[in-house]
């Protein structure tokens, strides 16, 4: 990576706390928190498949549920079966939508470098080719780690950066 | 996401423990780890750099190092400057180079989710886009979540899943 000439001597500038990095990992960045995210892209929506899926206690996944519920990734809904007691399940919100390119990033390093071979493969189901994660930018350039500059972000209309 | 019909029935199966997230995650799940692969992409690679730019203990770093290191992602590499001793410093792998699409996923995510701006964008240095992450397959069709579909990984040569 790159940085522009402001950023250049990195001993001169910090976003700690605020870099955009961390600041998705203090939501995501474990392994049981993850693989709830996992377990949701999946459609897992009830507590109880969490908990086992994910291979938690009762505690943990209360705890991780709330968590990502709280951030925003997912959402509680009331559902009812037949015959049945009224439950809440979660489901996926659009900002735990947006995470998919990270889950496959994670699941195609897992999969090229992982010691373990899972049996499983992620494909387009619509031709069968396998599911891949590419940077590129907003032009479409594909993009390898020496194109990516790192830039101060201009200020928007209230003159925040 | 979908699933091939061997894999519908989701209580049937498990890839616990051999998830190729789970064990991506098993080496960069956890803040310090990340970061430390964000300052490698960076360029930093000293190890009292990474300590100051992280914001871990001198322990802390050794600790993360050492385990990048071992798992594959970094690389120790000796030095040395004029005059002085002999050192030792830490840079990517092709390992953990293949790490970027994860790393620019969470920066992108944290742009737009995170509550705190940071002040600084990633684009392509060639064009001035912005760097993005984009999921497709092989063939090149962009994928949401709901065309990836899991499938039971054919047997290799060895008749290995």
């Amino acid at each position: 990576m790159r940085f522009e000439e402001t950023l250049a001597d990195r001993s001169s500038w910090s976003t700690a706390g605020r870099c955009p990095i961390e600041q998705t990992m203090k939501v995501v960045g474990s392994r049981n928190a993850m693989l709830i995210m996992r377990e949701a892209f999946y459609g897992t929506s009830r507590f109880e498949d969490f908990m086992d899926r994910v291979g938690m206690s009762s505690a943990t996944a209360a705890s991780h549920l709330k968590a990502l519920t709280a951030a925003g990734l997912l959402e509680r809904r009331r559902y009812q079966e037949q015959g049945e007691r009224a439950r809440q399940d979660y489901i996926l919100t659009a900002a735990g939508t947006d995470l998919m390119p990270v889950i496959i990033g994670l699941f195609e390093w897992g999969i090229k470098h992982g010691r373990l071979r899972s049996g499983v493969e992620s494909v387009h189901a619509g031709c069968g080719e396998p599911a891949e994660v590419e940077v590129r930018c907003r032009a479409g350039h594909p993009l390898t780690s020496d194109d990516v500059e790192l830039r101060v972000r201009p200020t928007d209309k209230d003159g925040r950066r």
